[in-house]
């Protein structure tokens, strides 16, 4: 929710101070944009969470060696269409080749560069391209940018994903932008997602890298398409200070602020990907409450969202909350059923005791909305926890069936 | 694998001597047998397993209070259409209601009977007309009845599940019969699955309550539509003793044959219903070997039989191997991805050091059989494990997007 502390703005990752980005085609895809840049005129604070996957993208193995080197990052490059994982040494040392001519082509120190891939798993990226393709993109990085970067980062993706806030800190008017993609492979831990997020805030570097796990924690590790996690996630937030405020630091009233901020841009961010989630056609917010800790809320949120059976139902606009309560049952947790609770988008269907109270037309009606809350009330605790996803649709097995054809 | 020991034959669960069995419709479905009965002349030692989800449905509620007050059981009453789950007190009364009629009908003690239920959740059962079905019911009764029983048990499956096998026991011949029905909300740890066996071998309930456990751990639980676990899972074996064998004790020659003709039955069963998964054109067997422990082995096989990316690649017989692998990276497993080979039907694809040995066309081939093995050698030790699942069709989702319709 936006509050005074901040507001949504036009815009992405070029809105704060200092960020240029581009993004077009240089021939990994068949047509469509491949290779996106974005870049800080003064090296920024750099943050980074990654895939726990124990499959790791060569990129992400390169990018997890460049920030022992530095806490300083000028430059990130992505590209879309091959996601450069399970490509042995050869993919490692593709992976550098993209650092070190980015590098070059920026005239910046080579450590102070990270990438990114996304796409196909286990082939080989086309090296003469993607070189020639940052030669050719470095020349083009604009202001105006951000949007091509957005959208040359997109694989299966329909829509580009960007935002940007203004946060008013105590010290002065900072600005956060973001973009991302993703939509299939798309699971709590991460998923098939890239998030890049800007910031001219002024914070030190501990500040920042609590802000980002926290606020990872509540947004893209609370959102599930298909419940499979991807070898080439990665979030990396980059803050180059140039709004002039006095440094945020832990515990102050202005590191709540940016916190503030950039949880909504990275849930806003979290909640456009599942908006996009591969065949989707209706978007299910989870909300469990009454949990005994939020880690409880969440465990049963996650299984709710996962289960094929609540989101083909939700497809179908039935009101099947036994196939709700069942995952709740699953999840691992303790608790009561007698005691649960649910309503879809407000319209009560189950109460305690098994008090089945559905009204099957009103449920249906309720259903046939594009945005779908399902509340679970568990009635064993104070706590809760909110999960995002899609439905399951023909179109997602379409789509998965064929991907790499 | 059939041996020496035991042998496949026709028929189901009332091959074994001593039992009876049944089922007709008694207007609970709209026009399909709903009702079964299966009935052992001389009480026979029972031993059941039941759901893990902490949603139970009143029937396993009122079947665990059965079995602690009796070791022995004469009959099992089954309905199909209605899975009497969330339905609360008056779902436990129905319950007991269904084991009272069938103790009375059939003149035996009402500890000796039990009841289980599969279909829909949170609706109340139509017990009047579920009393005059047992009541019909009990009368027809009879050695041919077994395929009839079968038939009830069936939901969304589109075929009957049945099997028999001859056992040579050291002391004697013994048989033992199964059905089974399930296949959709199927997964580890039980599934919206029912199997009932059958056998006449003489056997001491502590070493039939070990072999159930055994068997289903590499059976039932070892299978997978959707991930989804039901509320109303059960797998019962009755034994009356009837074939005068020796009694059979653990740690015997004759426990271990009678235990591999049990879990050959209970695998048996087990496939078929995953061949019989909803929306389900082609069978898949997970082949985890080179594990450092079978638990690993089978964390590992169930992850890839779980990713819908997996199975809707096979659905599109699209060699997507990194599907494969990224689902073993996110199992949860420790293991050195440099080191794994997968296969496609003995075709490999992927061989150590990310060796990517894919011949497109013969891979494209492989896949496009209606049986396909998917093995992965982590080459790390030497467990090993094997899981079965289906794949994700457009159909799957039709089923479920209107189950209740």
């Amino acid at each position: 929710m936006e509050t005074e502390a901040f507001q949504k703005i036009d815009g992405g990752i070029t809105i704060p101070k200092g960020f240029l980005a581009g993004g077009i085609y240089c021939g990994i895809r068949k047509t469509k944009k491949d290779i996106a840049l974005i870049y800080s005129e003064k090296p920024a604070f750099a943050a980074c969470v990654f895939t726990k996957n124990k499959v790791i993208a060569a990129p992400l193995i390169v990018d997890q060696l460049q920030l022992q080197k530095s806490k300083f990052i000028s430059a990130i490059v992505v590209n879309s269409g091959n996601a450069n994982a399970c490509t042995g040494e050869k993919g490692i040392q593709d992976a550098w080749t993209m650092v070190n001519v980015t590098a070059e082509t920026l005239r910046i120190p080579s450590e102070q560069v990270l990438v990114a891939s996304t796409g196909v798993i286990g082939q080989y990226l086309p090296m003469e391209k993607i070189t020639a393709g940052i030669k050719e993109l470095s020349k083009k990085l604009s202001k105006e940018g951000g949007a091509d970067a957005a959208e040359a980062i997109m694989t299966t993706d329909l829509i580009k994903k960007e935002i940007a806030v203004k946060v008013n800190l105590n010290s002065g008017v900072a600005t956060i932008g973001g973009i991302a993609k993703g939509s299939g492979m798309i699971a709590p831990n991460m998923a098939t997602m890239l998030a890049f997020i800007t910031t001219d805030a002024c914070i030190n570097v501990a500040a920042l890298e609590k802000a980002l796990k926290m606020a990872t924690d509540r947004s893209f590790n609370c959102i599930t398409v298909d419940g499979d996690t991807s070898t080439n996630d990665m979030v990396a937030v980059l803050a180059n200070g140039l709004a002039g405020n006095n440094e945020i630091i832990e515990g102050t009233k202005d590191f709540e602020i940016f916190y503030n901020a950039l949880e909504f841009v990275m849930i806003a961010l979290a909640k456009l990907i599942v908006r996009d989630g591969e065949g989707a056609t209706k978007f299910i917010e989870i909300f469990v409450t009454g949990a005994k800790s939020e880690l409880e809320a969440k465990q049963a949120a996650r299984a709710v969202a996962n289960s094929n059976l609540v989101k083909t139902a939700i497809h179908g606009a039935d009101a099947n909350w036994g196939r709700v309560i069942a995952a709740v049952g699953y999840s691992g947790i303790e608790f009561d059923p007698a005691k649960v609770c649910i309503s879809f988008n407000d319209v009560p269907v189950l109460k305690q005791n098994y008090q089945i109270v559905i009204d099957e037309e009103k449920a249906k009606q309720a259903l046939l909305e594009k945005d779908i809350s399902i509340l679970i009330e568990l009635n064993q605790g104070s706590a809760q926890a909110k999960f995002w996803t899609c439905d399951l649709s023909k179109e997602y097995v379409s789509i998965n069936a064929s991907y790499r054809s």
